[in-house]
């Protein structure tokens, strides 16, 4: 993550609010928009994917042009994992930045929530597990580090539109419609709506998720050697 | 608003021209697409937003490139009033900008009805109200703000795209379709189609706006204290 | 247009070429999509309509980036006659464009019936005809030549991106969906399909186009004084 | 292809690694994202065209930005074959990117395979054939390859999104929904799937593709004459 290298010069507790703030708004725009797609979509549920992406793949391009100089924008844990692996993060910052992705995106699903008349506290019952939904996550997981990486080596005033293209395609070509973000499992586990999935299938999801990362990560040292670390 | 400063160096007359004339086709580009969606997407509303938040913010991106460098495309009193807060524009300034904004903008309402052989004066019936709805709108110009802030900061240049893409993606996760906009909020009033509010829900949407535009320009201020003003 | 005098060094031939090449993609995409979104969207205009203008948009970013520098990738006789009368063309290599122009684009469109297996020569028997047709053509056209003319003032290269954003948006928000083009309306009435008009409403579509441009034309004039002529 | 002679500096190797990487994941959007969109669209092709086409663009958009620098990002043996008739690289290295194009990509497309549940090894049933899908398969290669060689020439940071933006146009305005790639053509001859294409209609599209390629690249000749080789 070499772009954050270069740029991560606020101070630590700006980061922070960087962290939180991109998470609360993307979370709330991950789930405020497919409750809004599901409630409009009239049961064609491609139409009601087809706005997820759109506007997830939108709020993350906005989300990162401009919060990626303050904090990189990470708003994922996985993220923020290699960003250490890659001593570009230290490790109690790392785990800071998870506590606060997590945290505020929580807060960001319970907005989703309050707008949409919903009860704020809720559990999904949605079923998300078997060996295609794990495939899915760690597909979708091994390309959004390549896509980082890859795209902070050679263009790194692309990573939001790359990150953005590459999250609303990974909604349509991973069959788990592409969580790839331990922190926004768990908070999904917290809805009862299109973006919901159920608290025991988590810690699939999260596995499938860091595998994925670090797969990610070890072929992007391969291909992309001279990457800033 | 640092955008505007640097840039904003035509003569008044010309900056309030170019303040009509975006808003004339943003209004219209509103109204119209809202109704062109609606009498095509047969009863489909998600069909119909998301032509609706793609055409909108498809000339978000055209007016804001081409108009900011004259008067910031701003388009809208609550970024006006911003901009005055910052003291990037005087208030008497951004009184004018409102009341163009609001006037040629209602021009581009009743544009949209000739075209579509709709009665040109009309009322809106839809009831737009709640606490969902008005967190929606806080929410919504909550966003917007920072976003316009945030990216003048580091990606100047990009401030067409972004905004572009926040809306086209705050149509799906603000319950409200993020109107966002005091003087749109009016003239959408006005519009017994797709995209009306009814005229006694008017005030709580603006309300809401300038308490959302008030909350994102003072978050702006810490994470972006940088920001040229 | 000042982009196309600063780049346009081309020989005319190969200009001519450009045109031609530009006209014919464009004019088969414009009809090529629109069968194949008729086709396919099961009756829901609003589907059929988004792919159109998502698909027209698309290849209009495309032509206009690679053509542009070679002969203005105008493919529309309404922009040849704006640049004659801002005298960055000859008037005889205006009528030479528009010719060009419209004689590939009807082999574009004769390609996109071979593609589609229909009968190569057809007659629209669309009827596109009333005033609200005609305001849209001329809102259309105008909002068409102030994007080309603005962008081309600050942002020359952000030509391509906003002309296309701007005819995807303007299918959308113009009731007429936005020929804006008197060359591809006189193809589009040799196509029995989604985006035809009949033979005898092209002269109210063009009259109010070249109207539209005229308007455009003059207001860029008073609002991008300083745009190289 | 002269972007890829200044910037492919990587050792070979990693150069195949590249094509690899991109083969494999393009392949698995393209589908996988057909069989998302099949699978939610309720029977509406034209939603399940537009999510497999704004998919199959959106990671080209990636895959490109962030390899090109790299191998090309060709991943298409069309491609190939056109950079080694301009000399910008050698036979034996073409034949070798098609290899490995092909059987990554095999990969990409059973990796779809289990992330969808669907039985790994597939043939597909769905015929295309008739010249109106060969029409089909020589334009869209045809501007494929014009698409590239024409914004190599004047917009080389802007490959990514030119190629990304022609492909979503292809799918809708080509009757063949744009496969414009041989080594995409014999792959998807093995799934079972939206995307599928019957083994016995494989050689028709790729002879169209290599006709279309070769007149594209005849026309590119004349129209970018100084397009560095």
């Amino acid at each position: 993550m070499p772009e954050l290298d270069t740029t991560r010069r606020a101070p630590f507790a700006r980061q922070l609010a960087a962290e939180a703030t991109g998470s609360f708004l993307l979370f709330a725009a991950v789930v405020g928009s497919g409750v809004m797609a599901q409630r409009l979509s009239g049961g064609n549920d491609g139409v009601a994917l087809l706005a997820n992406a759109i506007a997830t793949g939108a709020i993350l391009f906005v989300l990162i042009t401009m919060l990626a100089p303050i904090s990189g924008a990470q708003m994922n844990p996985a993220v923020s994992l290699v960003a250490a692996l890659r001593h570009d993060l230290r490790w109690r910052e790392a785990a800071a930045f998870a506590l606060v992705q997590l945290g505020a995106g929580i807060l960001g699903v319970w907005a989703a929530h309050l707008m949409f008349g919903m009860p704020i506290l809720e559990v999904s019952p949605k079923p998300r597990t078997g060996i295609g939904q794990w495939a899915g996550e760690f597909v979708a997981t091994f390309g959004l580090i390549l896509t980082i990486i890859g795209t902070a080596r050679f263009r790194p005033d692309w990573i939001a539109p790359s990150v953005a293209a590459y999250i609303t395609a990974a909604y349509w070509f991973t069959a788990s419609t592409s969580f790839a973000n331990p922190a926004i499992t768990i908070a999904r586990s917290l809805t009862d709506s299109f973006a919901g999935i159920a608290p025991a299938d988590v810690p699939g999801f999260v596995l499938a998720q860091l595998a994925g990362a670090l797969a990610g990560s070890a072929l992007a040292s391969y291909l992309f050697p001279d990457a800033p670390v």
